[in-house]
């Protein structure tokens, strides 16, 4: 008999969730038992070549959620924006530990979740109560959750900067401009148009200008830490790269501040976590490639102050994030299966 | 009055279109005078922002051959296979010139059509009277031509650099072995999983493993050259690169022969040819991107006899070849739009 | 005899000199007649294999400008910055046209140049007097001139769409931000180990931040067309692709603005320039690729201004305006060749 | 005190010792304890970034093998060919087990080494006396070496499928084919035009056709397979990519075989290893990117037979199989830090 914690991936079929299968069979006390799709009775490794003699699993429907928590004590949700909220709440009644990779739960005001999703959320009520799944912010409310919304991985790469920013007052809220740059993998794995390789090679351009989905995220962490509501000029640009965010934000100091100043107030906000690199040198995506840190450089530039952050959008902006949330709820050592 | 020849594209929303028009748009004696797709009615530069400001046309929809005769002197036919034989007779009834970029008229045998690509030739008593359209190996019978076949990308990179070595008997036609490596423009436009960007970049992969259709149309134009029935073993590899083809090719030497024997016969078969370069140096497609040459090198190995040719598989292997071959049955100079 | 214009290329080794070499070959009226280097003796198309079977020249060494002055009406200078301004005032002697690609001519203020370079102008008294050859600004003080300062490639990007914006009083000249990235080439063809192949791809990074010298140029222009002295916030980034530049721009208006008013200004103040493509959808370096256009999108998102604009670093940003630029001292069309 | 394993790295500054020490860091019996470096003084993470918050260590110069020696259990040799053997011996003498990544110990023949190295060997007594790393063919020697011979990148993806066969007499051993194309990583971190991103990317190119140095490596192990003296025809083309191995194979059957007697055979040959994959589907090089893994497909075209096989070059490729070497030798279970 196992006494392995029994993970299920819900909706297997794309990158976040076998980057998730490959960091959880490091994992020693977790077990993947089940994968599902909409397209059942398929091999997992025909769908995730990668996965060759390392998990041998048939997708399965998911049906139930009693009958997949037979399975597994700890479900991390892969659905779509929408599809995730109609699930979650029944497998929490049916007892199972979620970590949700969608968007369902990440906001706080409904009211601000159907005007950026277009829709209504399938589980309101709970909207406000769920922990951002980010630990570097916010692990207190993550211990002894039974829910957490896995944050997006453009977000992380604003918030983690500037939160000891913010929360040491030496940047104007109002003034914040991120621009991020992101490897292809962070649009999914549904064939469309755009993510075609001589589409997207060769070639940068920005995208969701003004109306990407994660701007309601950000403008709610950085509300939180600067304590005050906060709208951030997010831009979005598609790299010819797999995987990869590299975020630089632009903001007006509050006051005459020093690079030195702002590296002691990031470097002391950040001393005991093991996933935040604060860099000298200037990040580069492929420094943090395949690994759940985030780099992270500060510099003042003719009076104005810039962060520069790199993450891997499939780790720390997604999978490996979800791995340090799953290890926080249930007791593991953080870094468990992430070093 | 436009003295000009006007030419029409057939299917006009992929590579090999948009890429024919860049070519024609420098052309002093053609003007673009329609574009067809099954969603007509979008503008050429939303499908194309390639085109921006360069021609303004709006897609239409084909409805008989007679309308498009009454705009078009010249048909570039980029339908599929199967939906081109099905179109271009009406065409050439109607007065068109053809130059068909799709497999439907390049095989002679109609039997071998239907052998590899399963299903009946529309147009059987065609098949075997159309010129297949290499010029540098068939050019007389492409002049006057009211229809020809463009080539295959694959092939011309097989059986340029092989066909003077045949002619000559210096190697024996049942030894011939084709590696070759190809961009994924290649694979066309259709958004499928297997062209994700994702799934293409940092990978390359064999591919149709003695099932690809290229194949009965290299054994074809090998067998002409060397004057007797050859089965090529093809294998082609999907690169993560925009465009290009390099070919590898091994075969067996009919007796001892030395590389300076093998140059000279193949710069002596081309040497009035304005788009092959036999170069001494090891080719790389990016020295032929964007051009309508194929640069091949030759080798002998361990008494093997090797080829190596690269060419730009949108341009000499589609549309330059297209436009080469225009100006072939057109009468202007060959070269002309493509230097 | 031959009655074209005679090009020669001074430091004819890197990207931009094979780019211009290739613009060139188009031209009707140019002969490139010589190519220099500090390795003579090399064939050119040894160097650039692009060129093979396409122009037959060896490199050369350069002596004195006489000496080049025989063989060339126009040089295009290709050297680094610092040895341009030291040969180039002997060229003028002997009477040659000169395109600086060069940073040497484009700062109108020695002391600017000096304390950007890190060492004093080799010509610091014709600083100032040398036009800044970006046509769409500064034609007609192109016209005529005998030394024409090539622009730097990030500087257009930035100027090309801010320009009519300034000028119409728009936006506020302190407030502007430019966000740039940038393909590999733009780094020069000199080997180092931060422009290998395995440090670049799948990696994108900010680099120069603060430094880069592209900052004192973009000033120059932002100051001249907004009639008062400006300062950029200006962020380079390398990214994954051979060529291309996408910059996108934030500033604060100087009163509340529309969209539809940005472009309406914006499309007015270019719409007699052949290069210039207004969009409304947003760029991508890919549609602009090896093309002399600038492609330009404007948007207002939360009270702030938006420019993205797209160009190919090594046409447009280099060689094409060079010949753009050489069209307009030689009295061509401005086109010829470019489109 | 430290019970564990204590490994020094020799020539720490490149691709495959980065990866080494990746590698390592996941090793619960292994520590490392040293790196060296032409240019010593310099840390570790400058060197490489990805090492940032993981390992701290400065780069040492390497004096004596005393010296070393009593830092390291464990020898992981990255210094160029020549050097390599120049070092070793008083490693050895010192007490030290040697995994070598250089070729200086991969041949048994001094003459051979000579005729393809250009130089004789700095150690000629030892060859023929030293295990070729690779576990799978080579294992008992390996148990209980002093020094390890790391196999070659190519070498490998060549040798592992057809070793089965001919072990089984199903090929001829004359008749092999080998085309290779690998990732740039593989041609080492030392700035070279040819290794530049925009002279790779967005091409493929032969090179090294039949001069290679792994050629006479590859015989080597072909002809103990197969009992008989064997020549291959290899050519490796460098791909853009940055890591990764495919190679197809051809090769004459000694009878008519099919397809599923080949897989029966070779599935039989490697039913026992855990790093070896017989897959149906054909591999990519994507499907074993950062894995210690060899995927290998089989095929029969035409009466010929093939062979695919796909490796991470810096991983199986090098580092990876340096470790399970290392597992081996100090009695560790093979896959320590391998899955």
């Amino acid at each position: 008999m196992s006494t392995k914690t029994r993970v299920a991936i819900l909706g297997a079929t794309g990158y976040t969730a076998v980057e998730a299968i490959q960091l959880l069979l490091r994992h020693p006390h977790v077990e993947v038992t089940a994968v599902t799709s909409r397209e059942p009775g398929r091999r997992l490794t025909q769908v995730h070549p990668a996965l060759t003699g390392r998990l041998d699993l048939v997708f399965e429907e998911y049906t139930t959620p009693e009958k997949l928590a037979e399975k597994a004590d700890v479900v991390f949700g892969c659905l779509p924006h929408g599809a995730s909220a109609s699930v979650i709440p029944g497998l929490l009644n049916a007892g199972c530990k979620v970590i949700d990779f969608s968007a369902d739960y990440r906001l706080n005001d409904p009211a601000v979740f159907a005007r950026w999703y277009g829709s209504e959320s399938h589980d309101p009520t709970r909207l406000g109560h769920v922990p951002y799944g980010l630990p570097e912010l916010f692990r207190p409310s993550i211990v002894g959750a039974q829910l957490v919304a896995n944050p997006g991985c453009y977000p992380q790469t604003v918030v983690l900067p500037l939160a000891p920013l913010l929360k040491a007052g030496l940047i104007e809220p109002t003034s914040i401009i991120a621009d991020a740059k992101s490897g292809v993998s962070g649009a999914g794995r549904n064939p469309k148009l755009n993510n075609l390789y001589p589409e997207c090679n060769e070639s940068i351009s920005a995208y969701g200008v003004g109306t990407h989905r994660h701007t309601p995220e950000i403008d709610q962490v950085l509300s939180i830490m600067g304590g005050t509501a906060t709208e951030v000029i997010f831009t979005p640009h598609l790299t010819p790269m797999d995987r990869g965010i590299l975020t630089t934000t632009y903001s007006v100091p509050t006051r005459q501040v020093t690079q030195a100043e702002l590296y002691e107030c990031v470097r002391e906000f950040y001393k005991n976590e093991p996933f935040i690199h604060v860099v000298d040198d200037l990040p580069a995506t492929k420094h943090v490639a395949h690994t759940n840190f985030c780099n992270m450089a500060l510099r003042v530039v003719r009076g104005r102050v810039m962060t520069i952050a790199a993450i891997d959008n499939l780790i720390k902006g997604a999978s490996g994030s979800a791995v340090q949330n799953m290890n926080i709820i249930r007791g593991f050592p953080e870094t468990t299966a992430l070093l």
